[in-house]
């Protein structure tokens, strides 16, 4: 049964990095030793060990042992050994990128549809997804291919924005982008509000968390979808 | 002599397409009858002949015809025998992976290299830059390369925004972005804001109009450049 989470951020304004997201992973994660964290997206350019060491430091509060991918000799008998899995934020074109390189994603795919426990945060989220084509990331290198895990049967788009009032930017809006997407892909979005996190429990798919959702349709006005709401397209 | 406009945006909020820039594109395509219109970004996804009766419309103050690229049997011939170009804002990735399909790509550097007339804005001013990495925009499709002209020895990162102070979100700031970049690559570049253009002629490269532009050099502090000056780089 697929077990997954996959949020739109992984910290909050003024809180700690996870903080607000703990007791979503001490249920996700209930029963699990050791989390395999992917470190791949880098924020802001940091190394594979101090990201690693971040979520090593969020995660004592829950008594979960982390190790980083980036450490195993063989990362796809590590995914394929591993008892749960949590990949982290930052530049998702980074992320997919090392995933294909490495040949991790379809690895990681089969064994979160074989039922290990997994978490997405920003970009960790993303590759949970059809494709990475509705990420908010500069391509900063090149992957083989955008093609993703599809864990959920659409795309997301984390961090999702409203237009800000009063901003003259003429830069596109985030809708804009979105719809620029479907044009070439009539592929259903979800506008993943910072906050808000997707469930997937087997077959069940729903909204959680503080904020209501955009859900964008091709050739459908765009509309909110409440927390708590399953999420289901035709 | 190379002769380009790079801009940052086609439109400043109030005002008309192409409107502020009516001055600059006028001496910049001086003596010319015919300019090829690029219209491959779709902007919120137009269509070709739509987006190039824009632009036919905004250059009738100035006596100019144009041609939609898309009109022709040849591209690459048309772009060889072609009197001068604009290439229209929209999706980066969306016009980079038709240049490279079309094998426009190489063809229009040869062309702007050996002297022909060129205005880019937003995409259209991307593709002047070494690569597309540092582009603001979804990868809604996925071009055979992120390589384009590299009329400059540096990249832009058009519509460049300062953080908005206030706003809570926490999705990672333009210049964050930038600087996962130049990880990758410790290529400079240039934050353009909206109403800045970059000129080309011959070898000297200036920042034009009302903004000045935030210069990111790999490993060292960014830095703000006034308009009129040269952008040069060791």
């Amino acid at each position: 049964m697929k077990n997954v989470v996959l949020a739109s951020t992984s910290t909050l304004h003024g809180q700690t990095y996870l903080e607000y997201l703990l007791p979503v992973i001490k249920e996700l994660f209930s029963g699990i030793e050791e989390v395999i964290f992917i470190p791949y997206a880098r924020p802001g350019g940091i190394s594979h060990d101090e990201y690693t060491s971040r979520v090593t430091t969020a995660f004592t509060a829950l008594n979960l042992r982390v190790r980083g991918l980036h450490t195993f000799e063989n990362p796809v008998a590590a995914v394929q050994k591993g008892q749960a899995f949590f990949t982290g934020g930052g530049n998702t074109f980074l992320l997919v990128q090392q995933l294909h390189a490495l040949q991790v994603m379809d690895a990681l795919k089969a064994a979160v549809e074989g039922g290990k426990p997994y978490l997405g945060s920003s970009a960790g989220s993303n590759i949970g997804g059809v494709n990475m084509q509705t990420t908010n990331d500069m391509p900063i290198v090149y992957p083989a291919s955008f093609q993703t895990m599809g864990l959920i049967p659409f795309n997301l788009n984390p961090h999702y924005m409203d237009p800000i009032p009063g901003v003259l930017h003429m830069g596109e809006s985030r809708e804009t982008r979105i719809r620029e997407f479907q044009v070439q892909q009539p592929l259903p979005v979800v506008g993943l509000r910072e906050g808000s996190w997707i469930r997937v429990k087997g077959g069940v798919i729903t909204l959680e968390g503080s904020e209501p959702a955009k859900i964008f349709e091709a050739g459908k006005e765009a509309y909110e979808l409440s927390a708590g709401k399953e999420i289901i397209f035709e």
